[in-house]
């Protein structure tokens, strides 16, 4: 008897993995996929990327498709893998070719519906550090023995060009600063966004960067092993940079990243321009008045958080929204400000909003 | 650097459970609400609701107002307690009074805007077994000593009438039979809906009946203990009956139970009419088409389920499409047939529907 | 078929939850018990304990068995029911015998083989605040005018009396003073423990004057409403008094408690006397030496931790070793101190210990 | 107060990642160790073990020290990485030689403590279809033309070689057969194990062929991509093969393959010889007699559960023991005759074992 139950539990789940179509890519026969709930913005798309990736072809743990595995089954709409272009520790039994990490995932991604943005990661000690080009055509040619020939051949490539962890302590251990030759590179039109996050590190300076010079501020995870290893997804989503475009395509984000319409998304917080973290936050949260009154002239409202992300709301009201849930509060009806104390539009500045308790 | 963001965390946790308004009850305090993800139907709200419930007031073991703790955090729309009419185990302790439990939930349900339905349970042994009456005005005046003249006192008061657990073994060891009593009772006006699923048991041949007889199917807990001790929520959500109302409001709602809008919800299966069924299942399931080309003439669409349901397919596609995911599929255009295995339309039938491929 | 697999399943699930014999009390046929891993140290077992608890007898939620259901399967040793003895909101529909409770779960208990200690809580202004009483024979009895003579009293039945949440703010807003009422019930030997935690809350002084004046140190949860809706288990047990009795039975408990040998344990926090945290220490880290060699002369250790508390070192070694796991360090062999942060032996003072690197 | 708790847990969480040691392995610094609470049976250590592993170096897709990773964090104790011989498919990048992965995971291996053994996958079509060779010299020699050569050649490096998934439908669609070239493998003393539970398959007749000749009883993973990604670990342990060694070594090991001291473990359930499941049985479950009395003669018993494997007993007592969990029974006192539902000494026959009520 249990045999038969056996056999069609076995079969069920025969059945639950297999799609009767046998073309499906493996990563997708296999997993399914979350999507990410954080809305869009007016007029734009919201898209979940990570820019900052490695594999096997340079000092990463993984073959290039798990990548694509990771973003199909994390909600990820776009990434790169941006390999080291001058180091290859792996050589010994792996070839050098940095244009092989994207040439192999390329069908995955293209199977699986994900953005793949050929990059590379120009990897050289401080100034200038490391810095991502995306959109480029071939990584190999920026392998430049000069750090800014290297850097103009990206921009040359017509590449997205960001600044990776500024403050690594690698490279500014007790320090982050902006170099002369940031200033140089910035000046030639060759600095497009910078990393406030990276991995597990934040760099609250490197924001007020991004805001006085109208740079994207990024987010990525810089990821050399296997993703669920690295995180504890039951706390946070994955880093990631949310870029506002006008449409889920390849020129679309680009057209996205060069205007600098991203926020950075890091363990629950958010950072990034306020106008921006001004529309993800109205998106987010919906006040819904309940009309049931409480003492002293309160009324009920319910603070309804469409999100994965948690709100944490000080001032005129305080309250902690928890993702995809429902707070409720007695409030005198009018407006009310707050500070939302995961969203950073500087530093040492968190958004102020006004919720309407109508 | 670090400092400053545990700082803000660390503020932000003291402050996570404090809202700054003290007339918040108790309930609303501590706990937040979780939304179900059951999408509308075309012209009606989908309201999640639970119409078996005890409390110390019978045979159950807490106060009444951890229902409605239970039904705000746990996402539920509108629930009913009620009490064994004649049985009161607790009663060298407790009032016997069968309206305390509405009396004491009532104010509290009303701050967090759950719909409180007042009822009670007929309790008696088979036939006809154990009937709950909803929308009543006196739960008390229905303890009379024939079951037939309970029945009726049920009805004068207006109440939708429901049998429950009518396979319960304690009363129907064998068998699950419909008596010449109960055929009485429906004749009489007297019967609304009847229990397809209880506690943690399925009745299939209850689901014939509503079906044959236009009465409500229903599923509920007839939950006794802490309800989050009883179930296990990582798999599957709390037994519920789905109502579909004009709005969210009492009078609505009895309208909808009355014309029999329901569908009984447990273990991730669905059991109902298979118009209802049908809306929802496309209500939860969108298909994608990518654009992107396969073998053969195949080409790539994606399940999306926006639902907290999983849904199971089986025929011209064969896959599980997890709740509140995406999976993929490779198929030909066209029209395709599929069962779906969790959807039950009669005791051994499934619901049959159509996806669109285009 | 698939009929056949549900109902192979349900008979299944049936018979998991079916113990042949119907003697069982239902709060044991229907969950099962999770033992906590904390270690006996030498010469005692580690009794799990909660000597702070209302229901409906007071101004709690549940029923009073649903206090040993909790106990059974959250793997308590020792629980005590203590209402509020001058106080019941709930009077217009319960009893207001405050022997109630300990009559209604102990011969559940017994079934359970929790030990069940009989308590009250007397409960006044401050000073002198509320004070529990445990191993009492009548609580009716402690309910009199004047609070001094309620204490007398439970002195009088041969009570451990120990003070409540001294820092409560409804009680101690700005401060957490040690009263000249309360030195008069110290001297009168009427106080035996101090909650150092509450609820959620913890009082660091209280622990310096357990220390000092050799009382024990006790966490409680003082829990109204359902545990498992109170905290969140997936980060850390439910607070509890460790109690080193030299066996499992309700003398040795009380002989222990008068002998102050305790710790409170919440949060992950250990808190007591040095001697009680180092020995428990021990027995929960052991140290594996693999014979592995690093660089510089450092070898390879393992620190394993047997139980279900994570611990945090500092100083010569500095990791988090977290439950039921085991971390991997190099170090050269020799003696290291670290400091147990974690461990409390003073209101701003941890335990150091030294780890033997052999 | 509460500055002075969160200052502490917030410096302690900024510590959790940083071992003051530099030299520690990259595997070890991110992750702790979770053991596997599996006893030991008498005379013997229960190694977890899991013979069937693949990388890039075939048609995996991660680094091989990803796989020591992985064996340290899930609580294995020895592993073999199994490359394809005769099967490169990344070839165009990667190097062909069948001991790299070896090579490249030995040290880190060493550094953990895991026992990395040395083997190889014989690749060809049924039959002989798919053979393990574990404990080898050189990988590379055993890629011949010839089937039977390359099994030689693993004999004359004094392998212990498995026969693995015999039922694989690729490979035996519609049947699970014992072939003349098996015969001959067999009677060659070239055949010492047969995978009775493959990835996520399980083979019942080859349990039986494993009793019957005396092999060993194995169950492997096979991976090929990321582990965690591939198993659902909140319902099971990953699939492993449990070895009763006199140490925990790499010759130990040997001996105790050589002589079928193994029991396969996959989705809860055990498979091989009667005596080991008895013992192991033995071990996990304690029985506790409570001295407490029930009804008609009936004594209360806990069934203590000290192993992460949940367990279900038929028969004289119907009840399910949870993982890590105590149930309590009332049973009068007495030997009682239970069948162990997830322990297979047979392909259609479960351990029959007695359970001890004093």
């Amino acid at each position: 008897m249990c045999a038969l139950l056996c056999t069609a539990t076995a079969s069920a789940m025969a059945q639950s993995n297999s799609i009767n179509n046998i073309q499906l890519p493996e990563v997708l026969r296999n997993r399914d996929r979350k999507e990410i709930a954080i809305p869009n913005i007016p007029g734009y798309q919201t898209l979940k990327c990570d820019f900052h990736i490695h594999t096997i072809f340079s000092d990463g743990s993984v073959w290039p498709t798990v990548r694509v595995e990771e973003a199909w089954t994390e909600g990820l709409d776009a990434i790169s893998i941006t390999e080291h272009l001058e180091y290859s520790p792996k050589e010994k039994y792996v070839s050098t070719d940095k244009n092989a990490s994207y040439e192999i995932a390329k069908p995955v991604a293209d199977q699986c519906g994900i953005l793949l943005i050929h990059g590379g990661e120009i990897t050289r000690s401080m100034p200038p550090g490391h810095l991502n080009a995306l959109f480029i055509d071939d990584a190999n040619k920026m392998n430049q023995p000069d750090p800014m020939n290297a850097i103009r051949e990206a921009k040359a490539q017509d590449a997205f060009i960001l600044w990776n962890h500024p403050g690594w302590k690698a490279q500014q251990p007790d320090t982050c600063l902006w170099m002369p030759m940031h200033e140089e590179i910035f000046e030639g039109g060759m600095m497009h966004g910078i990393e406030v996050f990276n991995e597990k590190e934040w760099y609250p300076i490197a924001l007020d960067w991004c805001l006085d010079k109208g740079l994207a501020p990024i987010s990525n995870s810089d990821i050399h092993g296997v993703a669920e290893y690295f995180y504890d997804y039951s706390h946070a989503l994955r880093p990631m940079t949310l870029v506002f475009a006008a449409n889920r395509s390849e020129s679309a984000l680009k057209e996205a990243l060069m205007n600098a319409r991203t926020v950075a998304l890091f363990n629950n917080q958010l950072a990034g321009k306020s106008t921006y973290l001004s529309q993800l936050f109205d998106a987010s949260i919906e006040v819904v008045a309940t009309g049931i009154a409480g003492k002293e002239g309160a009324m009920r409202y319910l603070l309804v958080n469409h999100s994965d992300i948690p709100y944490v709301l000080s001032g005129g009201v305080n309250v902690r929204v928890p993702a995809k849930a429902t707070v409720a509060i007695f409030h005198k009806p009018g407006s009310v400000e707050v500070d939302v104390l995961n969203m950073w539009v500087g530093s040492q500045k968190n958004l102020k909003t006004t919720l309407q308790l109508k």
